[in-house]
């Protein structure tokens, strides 16, 4: 028995933001003092390096499980899949819900438990947890779920990711201006198939790599007494990931016993275009392939990085051809991966059934 | 295959809290009016409903994350694992790591992560990931691992049970008086065996149930302006858990095809005396029998509620020798169950190995 992705829904938020909206923002560095460049200097590296154009942010009014729901109804209503047959809905997050204009995650009930109350789901069966795994958070669900439904503990799982990464981005750090909002949600479930996940694996490199993501102090200490943003050291993260992340992803591969050839896709964690385009040609280097053209659909220049959003929407907005040039076929290959704060690596090989 | 319980270990912080410490306090009601009682009174009555005497904080200089590590590392200690050896460390709290007088969490990197780091644990194939579920975190990780050795995706697991509930509970809210901070850590493995878990449940109570244990506002919102606290539905809380706690550990017994007599201990997660007693005469009653002496062995007097911590520090004190009065051998039976935010219940039946 395989394990088959057979619904996804994604909630792309409505409010655009783009880059000239930090245009008037007091960037300063780890020190507190302001940087050596003007705004637009640091506006048009950033995108350079990034290809981040714009980026989504959620409403005010709404918190991580409401996008969350949103995401959950797509996935229901796109598929007709009735929501009284889940086993389990794990949900993927890294800060809780946190209300606009405050920086205190709450996930006391998880978001899972509050994504199934807003579905009005009565089966107690449906088991409902977060997992906590940074920007990886959704692949490990989808590998966890994987693991229940062939150990005979679950047929069918809902596996959400979801975040807003606007609400603990500090507005006096530049790299804030990758952070961005999103919730995808996909149900797996046990199949008779020649498809579905061929293999996965998953890695921590916790050693000397825990510390690359952190929550810290806003760089203007004054505005933001004691609270904690999201920050990164983003030089040694993109070091580490470019010599891991593409030996992960082969590892995989070969576990699957899939060559690199056959892969149509590959659905890569949104962190940054041009991180995302070394792994890729890493990946490919390692085998003396060209990367083939349009094999890494990227949605970065206005979507941003949303965390554990990425993959599953941009999965969902393939499978919905929402994605223009990008489409998947029964017996594509797609090889999803992502990277994130542990730091962690993960991936899966799937055909599609 | 079944999954044994290998090595254990718990973290009783050393700052005791007597009720007494309480006598001070400015208690209000949710309206932010004062009580109409005094504090000795609302103290008597406390420790008459409740049964806590005294519970447990940890120093101002540990997280969550610390006192997991000690919990962790004395698994390790006390059994002679090799802490290489692990597949995965799962991690189960409910507020993150929050710093000693501030009250924002903070999970990133996860706190599986950061105790791995701490544990100097170098293998990469270790994944470190948090669990979020409420009270019955680790029982839901130990479920969880269940599926994982039994899919062959794991042979080795260590899950965690850590919260610091002193940090985020309210002052000005009698109910904070119940909080208390904890770690236990055990390793699960897959051994041929007639022991280890013979079954397991699990229940998500989130139509009508999931605003009974939440984040909120100060009873003295001037205080605290914007901070959220853990807030109780005591009432409500303590009549859904009579009614359902006996009822899913009736239902896993009956998948095990163990009978109610052969139970020799029931591990319930440590929430409030009289609610624990009165679950336990529930079922009994329900089959007509008495209540065995010394079957439910109890914490809660002197270490509190410690949410996720309270069922693996039980049976870690018990299986060390360090509980008087109580003992487990080979053969024996016992019936693991929790209940808490969610509202979400689990339950394990365990043959001593």
């Amino acid at each position: 028995m395989r394990t088959i992705i057979s619904a996804t829904g994604s909630y792309i938020p409505p409010v655009i933001v783009p880059n000239a909206a930090f245009l008037n923002h007091d960037f300063r560095g780890p020190d507190g003092a302001a940087l050596n460049k003007t705004n637009a200097e640091i506006v048009a590296q950033f995108e350079a390096i990034t290809s981040i154009q714009e980026r989504r942010y959620a409403p005010n009014d709404k918190v991580t499980s409401d996008i969350a729901y949103e995401a959950a109804l797509e996935a229901f209503t796109s598929s007709g899949i009735d929501r009284e047959s889940l086993d389990a809905i794990i949900c993927a997050h890294n800060f809780g819900d946190v209300r606009a204009g405050t920086r205190q995650p709450d996930m006391v009930p998880a978001l899972a438990a509050r994504v199934k109350a807003k579905l009005q789901i009565r089966n107690p069966s449906t088991v409902a947890y977060d997992l906590v795994f940074g920007c990886p958070g959704w692949i490990q669900g989808v590998i966890t779920a994987e693991s229940m439904i062939r150990a005979g503990n679950a047929k069918r799982v809902m596996i959400i990711g979801a975040d807003t990464l606007s609400r603990i981005a500090d507005p006096h750090d530049r790299d804030s201006m990758i952070y961005a909002d999103g919730a995808a949600a996909t149900i797996v479930e046990g199949a008779e198939t020649e498809g579905g996940i061929l293999a996965h694996a998953a890695r921590s490199d916790t050693l000397d790599h825990s510390g690359m993501l952190f929550m810290g102090p806003s760089y203007n200490e004054e505005v933001f007494l004691e609270a904690l943003f999201l920050k990164m050291e983003g030089r040694k993260l993109y070091k580490y990931a470019l010599q891991t992340v593409a030996l992960a992803m082969r590892q995989c591969l070969e576990t699957a016993k899939i060559p690199l050839s056959a892969v149509s896709k590959i659905l890569l964690h949104q962190a940054n275009g041009k991180m995302d385009e070394a792994i890729c040609d890493a990946l490919y280097t390692q085998e003396s392939a060209q990367v083939p053209d349009g094999v890494m659909p990227l949605t970065i220049s206005w979507l941003g990085n949303s965390s554990v959003a990425t993959v599953p929407t941009l999965y969902d907005l393939i499978v919905k051809g929402r994605l223009p040039g990008h489409e998947l076929r029964t017996g594509d290959i797609v090889l999803f991966a992502s990277v994130g704060a542990g730091m962690h690596i993960n991936a899966f090989v799937y055909r599609m059934p």
